[in-house]
């Protein structure tokens, strides 16, 4: 079984919009082992619609689309539907109190245009909206599509993703034959070529069905082993020895094989100890504590964050010294540690990571470049402070980034030989 | 003149990447008024890429495509070029040079796999690599293509936006007949119906040639109105008047009519007025700074932040008074008024704005359920101090992103009446 997922809207063609649905569906479709063949981004023009439909169907089992069921006139996919099947719609009573329901809570009235979208393509069936007014639907597409399924879904995010894991993957799982496998090394540290390689040995030696992708991001690159088999024990098997092969051999920069984040990885290790974290940030303004309180639970770990953006701010709320900002500037090593050392007594934290740099686009010198980062960790009843000086590339918000994935890397590494 | 874009990479089809660089293209042609009718993301099979281009190929003129020219194995795209337009490969100087300072650079030697990132198609205009190693390249297809253009670029982000900005875009810009204008009207604080209700006239008469779009974010929804057209005049007066006609009506929700953040928007009124601000956080874990910090010279108007988490940290730090946390909860409109006065004195600026909340996915209760939020703003030598209580629907990490969309939201409006 082979799906293809179609994205209407000219927001997409005109750059307006990244396409992340087309992401979380093909995500959850190899969850299932259906393996999408191609991701299509169309225009709302109703015969643009037709021809990628007619397209798609002609080469995957199930097409699933997002986008298009709205209230708008720019909303065209069920014409479409009806153009290319030769089928009319019809009320679905069920979409229809869900509908009324909904506009009942935001005071407003039934008009026609809203009570379109409890209308569904003859013959459906009706993927019910838990988050929303829009009906979805899945439809047989008759002989002339040999059989083949489309699936229809709203473009909002949150609508779309309620459909996929409460009806469509349910509904799709049972179909599928194909098992796949997939595991993601996550690694931090190393870049792409040098990671390669390393592991030049493992990528030799792939077992039949299994492969290997290399997945670069601001920080570091993450793998993925994907294996594809009839037999769940053979799959599991190939899958589990590629990954503990290249575990074995690139250790050093591995901190997960599973899809966790490093913010993630390190809450487990805090918690696991019943250790805390405070942070003081300049540079990063704010994107380390986020980063670091994304992860649920981190109240347990986490105590607070100073965002010392200015001198003043740095000296008065965290005792940085006037002396050694007017020495060594405020993005200095000197002043990293003196950050980290007033983090780790202000909070009462067991850990302090500070950040000072410059993340643009001015501010940099010959001597301290725009992406220039100073960086330090303290620790409790500790003399050793740990303290780095990064040079890294990129825009601000870039920068902001990898200044935030640099602290977080020194942070676990940290954590780990302690 | 007509585009379409192929991104190559099985990570695409398997959810492990979101194709953000199809939104970035997309976005750099409409600049040059070159519509892209398509986008499709296809494996890297070589039987399939050459498929693929021979689609696009017959349909547009321009064919741009990112991926798969990397040193790894998976890296396909050019055998698949060779393979459909029967076309050998050369090594081009100038790409070689640049590969060699770059391995230098990493003090890696020479391999055959790295110099494979320097050959070329025969008979291909170069696109230089300024931020990698391998070259990109601009073919036209010859007879059996219709001179149709291939642009072939590299998957990484900021390899592909560099070659696009410095080659491709004033490449095509020369070629193209059409003028296509694209406006934004950003708004926030009101819904996509109610928004469609009250612009419906606006709607109903639109000019020919213009088109209106509905892009619904977290916390508001923006309208795109682009208009094409031969005559540049014509293109730009039909723009401005739709423009002009939406922000009359819907003024109250109107921040921006360009391509402006709302944290940029209230950086301009920030530093226009010469004030400063400071933030005190619970909730939003550093994220309401972040994004404050986000825009380039945010030193001269964000003094500093508070990530307050632990009520510890909220008593210590800002000095809410224990009674308060007692008497009414963390998550209270008197301690969100309380973390703001503090915020103010302790940081000396002329605005504060805190929030305190339940992000989830665990803290919540039937008096205050995960989503709520209360945030409170305070300003200097004022008694006047406005705070709110809001419950908002997400996961942990969406409730981050509206609480802040919600704090910058108030803030906004509350400077626009100062």
């Amino acid at each position: 079984m082979r799906a293809e997922i179609v994205s209407v809207g000219d927001e997409l063609l005109k750059g307006q919009r990244v396409n992340t649905n087309a992401a979380f569906i093909s995500a959850a479709l190899a969850g299932i082992g259906v393996p999408v063949g191609r991701v299509v981004a169309c225009s709302d023009r109703e015969d643009e619609i037709v021809s990628v439909f007619a397209e798609s169907l002609q080469r995957a089992d199930i097409v699933l689309v997002t986008g298009g069921l709205g209230p708008t006139r720019d909303d065209r996919t069920k014409k479409a539907v009806q153009q290319l099947l030769g089928r009319g719609t019809e009320l679905n009573q069920e979409a229809y109190q869900n509908l009324a329901v909904r506009i009942k809570k935001y005071g407003m009235e039934m008009s026609p245009s809203l009570r379109e979208q409890a209308m569904v393509i003859e013959g459906s069936q009706v993927i019910p909206n838990t988050r929303g007014s829009a009906a979805g639907m899945i439809i047989s597409c008759g002989e002339q599509f040999q059989n083949h399924y489309l699936v229809l879904m709203p473009g909002v995010p949150s609508e779309m993703q309620a459909m996929m894991e409460l009806t469509v993957v349910p509904s799709f799982a049972a179909l599928s034959e194909t098992v796949i496998r997939h595991t993601p090394v996550k690694t931090i540290g190393i870049g792409e070529s040098r990671l390669a390689e390393m592991i030049v040995d493992v990528e030799d030696r792939l077992p039949e069905g299994t492969t290997l992708a290399y997945l670069p991001h601001a920080a570091g690159v993450n793998l993925m082993i994907s294996t594809i088999g009839r037999d769940r024990d053979v799959v599991d098997r190939d899958n589990r020895s590629v990954v503990e092969a290249i575990v074995r051999t690139a250790e050093k920069f591995v901190y997960a094989t599973s899809e966790v984040t490093l913010e993630e990885t390190i809450a487990a290790m805090l918690s696991c100890r019943g250790v805390t974290v405070a942070v003081a940030e300049s540079c990063t303004g704010g994107l380390l504590a986020s980063r670091l309180t994304d992860v649920p639970g981190s109240s347990f770990y986490f105590l607070q964050g100073f965002v010392v953006y200015s001198n003043q701010a740095k000296h008065n709320t965290l005792g940085v010294p006037e002396e050694t900002i007017k020495k060594f500037g405020a993005v200095s090593e000197e002043v990293a540690l003196a950050l980290a050392t007033g983090c780790l007594e202000k909070s009462g934290a067991d850990f302090a990571v500070a950040t000072t740099g410059i993340a643009g686009p001015s501010g940099g010198s010959p001597e301290k470049p725009v992406g220039t980062l100073c960086l330090a960790i303290a620790q409790k009843n500790s003399a050793d402070v740990l303290s780095r000086r990064l040079v890294l590339q990129g825009d601000r918000q870039q920068n902001k980034l990898r200044f935030t994935e640099a602290a977080l890397r020194e942070f676990w590494q940290c954590l780990r030989q302690a």
